[in-house]
């Protein structure tokens, strides 16, 4: 059985309009559409991950419900098998039809007796990644190392209690991020998903700390040793695998990385469903991270509003997007960042077709929140509110307070001039009923 | 009526010991049972605040429940009222024995028509309140401003669009800090429950940051200037009365004071209720203050694990409280901060005795899940687990890697020597029997 | 100051369409639009209620903010007040152009030291609001009994341990229920606020339920015995005010129907946010409901994702709502059900404006949601592969199942025929790429 | 290797009393000891199940992580490996000396390939546990069937939309139901992992309650049929692994079984975690199933309170099962039912050690927890406030309420008689000082 038998028969995903009655066509996602100045494509640069997509098998979080998906690679000689895996993956992203890819190492490459011997395998599979790259076009957004998976990893890699670990970790890191150099990568992403506790009791949560800056710190140095120009990304997440996460969310990772004087190397890489997961709203993480400084990439996954863990689900309601889109369009956009998006189709959907019918949804939602938000953005019916709401800040007063006036002085103008401030309406339906124009 | 009749009926509370059947006695809190090196009431600091007890009648926060509680400060002229409910409130502080109480400047002294009458109304209420404090020994714990109840805080104190507003925050806080100076208070609260957003269409983040950032700074000034040397405190609340809060939790808190270049002024007032409203267990929340070095105090009330909003209940499970109480310990105390309570009874329970019950139940239940932890810490049960588990950082490469060892040096070690880390049991169930032998 | 100042400078509402730029025009919401055989009008059954909108002054839930809305109804004499505010509500139902109204009692006549005296004054006002209803042509889609606000019922109303508390509640529904028949309400509803418990401390639960089931049968009782042909309603919440509250959720509801008997007599009431709040999406309870026979009518209020209470915002994603009408659509639409929304504006829209602009957003939503669910119904694109999905049930194996084979027969069938089923796709994503062609 | 190695090094548990310093003594569960007129194994009736200790190797169920415990049965021939298990599983149990285990069909015996195969290789295994448990005196509190794991049950079992899914869930129900009458099982137990739905998009509500409620009955006449004695439990679990599983919770079960008149045939077994997913406490589904006369048995894994999924940990905080064993206390015990734990040790915890001692930590949890509830409740003092609180209900007012009077009769007494009742206080607090005076 060759590897094209899986994705072979799908079509080449194409835009057709918002009219099409084919179900495996764009209806949103036209990526030459030119919209504030630049394509589409360019504003969303979006990623297709290995991760859920090709290395999942339906199998159940919780109930250990078996592999449900027949893909040839799940069984045989696991070099064999990692090549099956990789050429399906360039076929399916050649039918999609996106700039880029993402990859986790262990993902592409399985993990060998040694470490070198991973790390050869993965170089023979990365070798020919590079090769379908430079035939498709098809671009690196980011490589990353699965630092969560091995049992070494169980009690954290950079704050593992083992200095052993940390090593370990170390090395598999300077790896795949010579590899993502040398495919181009335009950012190398850290998740810290066994950087946390399962209990205080066992836990030093200031030695971890500082493992973990210190960790950080040597991949900041080696990124600027080998001359690697991509950005540096943490995606926080608050829980899951573990009971508490270092990396809990933007303002915690700020926080983190001002600690140990990092905030000018590392940004962030924001999900969706991580940022549910941490009590916040999308777009509320957007808007810190960038006020902050630190706005980096997006990963669009979703999760469900009833459930507690994460589910990674494709996009699907554009208008929920929108806010998020917006702060992103304001910020100016996402540099050498992008929208990468996991994939993982639901238990039960275990055809090909169910995979790509996932992406070309999740694309299009994506695509049609963007096309809103521009729009919205152009009107400039949300910045003018917005602009006469703080106006009362370029006056002499505002001026003062914002240049160091004492609580003195200030106490002394409020008795002298009687200033006695008055409510203002913060007109929030209003506002509502102005983006709801736009979607 | 006079405002004997309110609490003049009920006992004063004693310590009576854990057989004791009296329901209005301390079974756990003996303020002189020395533990530690230190009495128990030295180590808690519990204070009484005036915040629900006094100033809450009853009404329902959801279906404009009508007020309950026959209280006689709850009608009639405003300084009468006010004048009525602090002796009542020094009578109850009297009957519970505690070495502290803590205030909100309004919850003492009503607003008046002006600043300035605010303020004269305030002194003469504080006046009276030092004379109390005089004669019953009580001392002050903190105090505070409400910046959140008036209209004219409806958008925020120092994050609100109208710097007027920001001046009139100045000159509150200015006023309350002076008087908490004045009465030797130990510490000075800031809570910004207004500092935050209803949504993001109306706000601008980044500004608003700055605003509050310029805030705390001239706080901090004033408190220099003034020379008081209590501590400044702030309150981390991830929402309510706002959908956002930006003194979200600990980590939140620590990010922004090391923006604006604070994290060695300002520390942190920890609520139980806070932490689990952000998702965190309230042990988290103090390991975490802990080690960032911004714990400050403590703010017992605890939640209810079924709803979503902030149910300012007593503490009531000793066994729950262990893990932060042992954090406390392990981080030499409190220092300048303590324990206070708002004491919050349910809606129904509307006779005096049932204040006096659930302060008496609270305190039992610090003063018990205290005993426990100084007894487990005492033991080193879990301390010397902790120091194994780490033992291994002890070693050259632990210390290398610290001092900052390369990735390139790292691998170099890991495929040199075949470093490949062995997993060793967390055995979290082992631990937690440890601590349940205690309790 | 008359009660014209209020809302008189406000526009009446008119649908212009899509394209409009009239800010307080319907784009979605064309009453006359005939779509699935009926008028817009006629599927919606749109209602405004006094509660929040005319009731609610900006009190903050939490923190005890202030009164922020300047109504000339918030102070003076109680009857006088209470008509100027029935003036204002009906001149705002006016504006808005919507087809129905509805009440809770206490809303429109204020309470008196009697309930004869409190029966009194809503006579008087109700009557008023008939002269209203009959110029307007405005209709009643429902009235309730307020049984959650007064003291009396702070231990619940039906559920009181006190049997005068009960009788009380008894003699409010009856002549709110012959006053809602008077004025030829469509429905009845009963909230049960109160009915349930702070603690099974002071609880007997079983007790308790038997009380409740008593009250909704002479409910019933009295329904037919003055021949009211309006549907009564139960709107189920699983908490707020209380901890706990018996009528949970939809399925919940629908067991204490069945457990007294009541199952052919009741329906509900389903609030968009209620259902979020006991963990179920909006069209889980609306499909629960109507498969258990009991769908009634819908409180389209929703909630805010991030905050653990009921904010009762306007709708605002129409995508959101699409599932939800579309079980409407499936099931037949709401019988002599409709949508009310209680036009809860944020705390900071103290404009009347604000108001307005609230219902316009909401309805507008609740219309093109509407419409996009019926175009997606017409379409028949999700029958279809529903149907196919289930197809097996039409075999034999799946009629002698129903029929009621036994265990013994299905073993000798699996073991004779060796029955070994291939799972199927659920083709999850590409059904909600389906409905997102028609949103 | 032989199976011995696994557990035969770990020590038989002995009661030893509080003061122990043995860590894997019993310091509560004494199972002679006589409390309330029954021994503690009498009243606890525990229960081991195989499902995570000897079935679950460890692996992540979200990132992925290997497999981490060392277990011989973990690979090599099925037959083999499940022998190796059934051996080491009675070793275990025989360690911790308690009355009763517990399985499911599929963890004892492998999947075949038809399934007479994998019957008769339960037979086999199932012959053998047979030995033991006439060998150790160890009895059967419950079978089950796994109608979960295996692909053909991914999109549910009774509620699968093939009708030949439902014969064979029948037929393999037949089969285990038979085994746990053969091994005179107390009980027969049924979870609905998968009798839910991802998505109503694809899903038939009401068809599948049908499907469900038809298939309950066939397992209802089977019962009676074969003359099993012991009593039939649903495990309710409001999702997880669906997105919505139909056994939500006790009041939900309930409705449902009054629907296919099933109430008095088959009960309900709580499992704390469950309880709080669907936003309960623990102690509500406990009144609230025998308050229906529903309540069976209890699962007593708990979860994480700061986690959204299903953690399994064993219960480790007997004040937060006091409420809940009150319930049952005063319920009058739960009959054939008992209290099983999965354990479900933390994925850290990778030694047989931690597995016994997180047994040993959870039993003496349930046994402190018991004995603290049976002291209060021999003390009479939350009875004697409870009986108070409704004595008004034994008044003649009380008494013809309940016997029927109308909302007109009722109204007549408040008007004649004036009533106007005065609120009481719920004296929540006073009550659960009570409580902690007991544990």
């Amino acid at each position: 059985m060759s590897q094209a038998s899986v994705y072979a028969e799908l079509p080449y995903v194409r835009y057709e309009g918002p009219d099409t009655r084919n179900p495996l066509a764009y209806r949103w996602y036209d990526p030459e559409r030119v919209v504030l100045g630049k394509t589409l494509a360019e504003h969303l640069r979006p990623a297709v991950c290995y991760w859920h997509t090709f290395c999942w098998g339906g199998q159940d979080p919780f109930a250990l419900g078996d592999n449900l998906f027949q893909r040839p690679w799940f069984s045989g000689d696991p070099m064999v098998a990692a090549r099956l895996k990789l050429e399906a993956a360039f076929d399916f992203f050649e039918r999609l039809g996106l700039p880029f890819w993402c990859f986790h190492d262990r993902d592409v490459g399985p993990e060998g007796t040694t470490l070198a011997e991973s790390n050869r395998q993965l170089d023979t599979l990365l070798e020919r990644a590079g090769e379908r790259m430079q035939a498709s076009g098809i671009r690196l957004l980011w490589g990353t190392a699965n630092l969560f998976s091995h049992p070494r990893y169980m009690s954290g890699a950079a704050t593992n209690p083992d200095p052993e670990v940390f090593a370990h970790a170390a090395a598999q890191v300077k790896h795949a991020l010579e590899w993502t150099q040398r495919l181009d990568g335009a950012n190398y992403v850290l998740w810290g998903g066994r950087e946390g506790y399962e209990t205080l009791l066992n836990t030093n949560l200031r030695r971890e700390l500082d493992q973990y800056g210190r960790f950080l710190a040597a991949v900041v140095e080696h990124k600027h040793k080998i001359g690697f120009t991509g950005t540096l990304l943490i995606e926080p997440k608050p829980q899951e695998p573990t009971k508490h996460q270092y990396d809990y969310d933007s303002a915690t990772v700020y926080g983190f990385l001002k600690r140990y004087g990092l905030e000018n190397e590392v940004k962030v890489n924001l999900e969706v469903n991580h940022a549910t997961l941490a009590g916040h709203s999308f777009e509320h993480e957007v808007a810190t991270a960038a006020a902050l400084g630190i706005l980096g990439s997006i990963d669009a996954n979703r999760g469900d509003e009833q459930l507690g863990w994460d589910t990674d689900q494709f996009p699907n309601n554009h208008v929920q997007l929108v806010p998020a889109m917006l702060e992103i369009i304001r910020h100016g956009g996402l540099g050498t960042g992008g929208m990468n998006f996991d994939a993982k189709v639901r238990r039960q959907s275990i055809d090909p077709v169910d995979q790509l019918a996932g992406h070309v949804g999740g694309l299009d939602t994506l695509a049609r929140a963007f096309l809103c938000a521009a729009a919205l953005h152009e009107s400039g019916e949300l910045d003018r509110p917005l602009a006469e709401r703080y106006a009362g800040w370029n006056s002499p007063l505002g001026h003062d307070i914002l240049a160091g006036a004492s609580l003195d002085e200030l106490a002394r103008r409020v008795h002298e001039q009687g200033l006695s401030p008055r409510p203002r309406s913060g007109a929030q339906e209003q506002l509502e009923n102005v983006v709801n124009r736009w979607v």
